[in-house]
């Protein structure tokens, strides 16, 4: 069997050689490591891949006891998690995850589509998954998110993917999911904060335009960036041009994004991720 | 003898046949030729290579009376212009100019290097060329930059190019050298306008950064891009590490913007360019 | 209405004068123009969008008589291609084409699905495309693909799009669909000709991998290039890992290219191509 | 006292258990540590940076006796290497290292420059740098070498750069400084082996090219990569402008080639290189 072992805690002498003791001691065997300390912090991440035989609490317990105070230990196994997909209307960030999902590549059980309208829902139930249209007109904002999660916890779900989701979230819809929320924003953060980026960038006649996946915080658009990416424009970009060129880019940012979350391989480190 | 017909016009129907007929009828040879219409504005832009005998007045008289009110119309001898180049303490972006001017690959004459600094001094020297130091302290902005100009203004110069010059210019500087300064800005832009972009790109832990080159206008950081690229980075990355990255993508990004000035491809469009 | 004019000629004085004098002469608009010498062999290509009211055989004989001898003209009107897509087991390239077909975004009618399996035909015709599968065992590869293009000629098809086809075709079929076949190649080409390139450039140890979409002609792997691009990789990746991180790079090289020959952006040009 | 400890050895249970044991027991702080395990090989790479009082010696012996049988363990100061740089006549690639190096940003003392030409000798005795200029005419290349590596034989050196050398090594060369020979080659390996890839990739009408850093090994173009990166072209290139374009690429291929191995960040594994 096959487990991560994820450590965030404060830094301190000899961390690596009490863990790797630990997992000695109990005969499992490390296939793949990585560590990454924050000199400036104190602070101290590892991911271990390693298989064997283990009784989970009891090895949290006994990597507790000789980590610092504090520490944040978990040990998962490596199976797939459950997300919930959210999406408005374009097809290209969520048919990638998909087509992903239909072949067997992602690592994942799409458990449902939300979304704030009906465009999505041939497409989706083709793969056979169900979708839930929850119409936003002659709503607060609050109502509306109401029935959102309704329905969201109605599922167990580990991530929630914003697939172009194109309504911003209340703070109370972020709190509820800290940590789990993740969104493609189609420009290349920080620059062209805010609505439209494709416009704001034809405006101002950059000559490479991008796409972010970040995690979603209460600060909009300030949340901790997993992946970017960038393509090449010139002035024989409309703004409609350089929207179509950047859905490519917005699709693999985010599905990349997803496969390294969905892989336990991102610490997030206040506004800042660690990726290994 | 080689030429360059640089027209930038209110669009109009037959603008292409009426310039390709008189470059016909006056047995001059199309070698290249680039054309872009701004529907928007209707902006009608040209830029074509020809070789031939030509009287440029003439020629110019002849474009003008066929082209809309207003036309410009510029015809250039394809030959090396005369660059100043201003420099602070960083030797990259300028060494890498004047690698490229040492091996006659750069299409200019660089006439003199402006510093507020002596640091560059020996090295500006070694490649036979001349170096003026202007020492800014104790002295206000316009004292400076009169003392700079006086320089500048000793020599025939085409562009003036930024070359990691760390100081603000006034807008009366500006003035003086309408869209002739270039500058190399060490961030993609228009993320991190102001001071120390790799500071604030490592705060907002980006995964890739960038170099941004533009001719100067009166809006730091405001004017027209003329190329842009960036670099990935992650989390091992300080912010002094991103600045050494950056440097590498500063260099290549500056050194290609002034090779595209220099042979005439860029025009500029209000807060835009285009690029043949 | 729209229409483009696509013009390879021998090159000669005088060209774009007389494209540009019977275009204004019969009221036509150019929208956008582009033209290119091959100055070593002496060709000139054009492509011009214009709209207006135009009779397509009384224009092209026009334009034949200013042109030099043996020039291909053609004058397409501004509208969707059909294709037929060609592919095997895995559903990223095509994919793609399918979610963009789906949207209304891609500039085709995609005819029907040929493949040598049964495994996509299920995604396939979700989408409510025609699926032919074609079992190629027990049989000559000349008898499979009597069979295919038995399918093939059924529909007017202008271009054929190998998503991942793995079977190599006979120069028959490459004849018979000559300039009209497109495929998507697993590697940077011309590195890893051949089989399993993912592997091969494992066992060499690049430190970037790719993907081709080229026109098929006789000489497996080498026909005339429309699009290349690539993702860096590093020791961590086994082929299995570049092979997933290769599909990416594939689909969006593929798609790109499709898109290209689609606007009728791309000219062939002995073994190589023009994109305009 | 910054050291960097490089162990390449047969992987086996408890490795990082015992290293980072030995370094704890000896009162060593480990600063920055990577891993590499080739499962496939069943072979442990692992690369640590630590602070502290040490006695090499001392320390590598406790490491040999609890690593396995025929282990490389190296514990190597964080200090300036020495290098010898070989060129032609191109300056892009010494060039970039010469600025470098000029700064105090390279990790090296530049001990020496030699080269088969007198073309550079003028640039980098500027940077106070020795240039041995050893003529190849009427000579084979086996006396041609001797007088090389004469030189290179009377300086204490770390590795030899081969800068745009233009000239075949011998067997007997490569042989005498085994591993320590950094070249660029300028295409995208294993793309255009040999003579004028430029050409060769002009000829084959890539969208692409790109310049590939390597260690020499006996096989001409075949070792271990070290860095790679390309660059986008066109059909407006002539192979002169991709040569031109190229070197752009091939000093930045080069220079972070080079900077890794300064900094003992590159391990030789078969033929392929383990980079942290």
């Amino acid at each position: 069997v096959k487990y991560k072992l994820l450590i965030d805690c404060s830094d301190a002498k000899g961390l690596m050689f009490e863990v790797t003791k630990i997992l000695l001691d109990n005969d499992l065997n490390i296939e793949k490591n990585n560590e990454y300390v924050d000199n400036e912090n104190s602070k101290f991440f590892m991911r271990t891949e390693f298989s064997g035989e283990v009784d989970i609490p009891n090895l949290k317990d006994k990597l507790s006891q000789k980590l610092p105070e504090n520490s944040h230990i978990s040990v998962v196994k490596a199976e797939k998690k459950n997300v919930i997909i959210m999406a408005t209307k374009e097809n290209h960030a969520i048919g990638d995850l998909l087509l992903k999902y239909d072949s067997g590549e992602l690592n994942a059980n799409v458990v449902c589509v939300i979304s704030n309208y009906d465009s999505l829902k041939e497409l989706v139930e083709r793969f056979g998954i169900e979708y839930h249209s929850v119409n936003a007109q002659d709503m607060s904002r609050e109502e509306h998110e109401s029935k959102v999660m309704d329905i969201i916890n109605k599922y167990e779900c580990d991530y929630i993917l914003l697939a172009k989701y194109m309504r911003i979230l209340t703070p109370n819809f972020v709190k509820s999911y800290d940590s789990k929320i993740i969104n493609i924003h189609h420009s290349f953060l920080p620059a062209f904060i805010g609505a439209n980026p494709y416009k704001q960038a034809h405006e101002r006649g950059v000559k490479i335009i991008g796409a972010t996946a970040h995690f979603v915080t209460d600060d909009l658009d300030e949340g901790p960036i997993i992946s970017q990416d960038v393509i090449a424009v010139d002035h024989n970009f409309t703004w409609k041009d350089m929207q179509r060129a950047g859905r490519s880019v917005e699709k693999h940012v985010f599905t990349k994004a997803v496969e390294l979350v969905l892989d336990d391989r991102v610490f997030i480190h206040g506004n800042k991720t660690i990726i290994f």
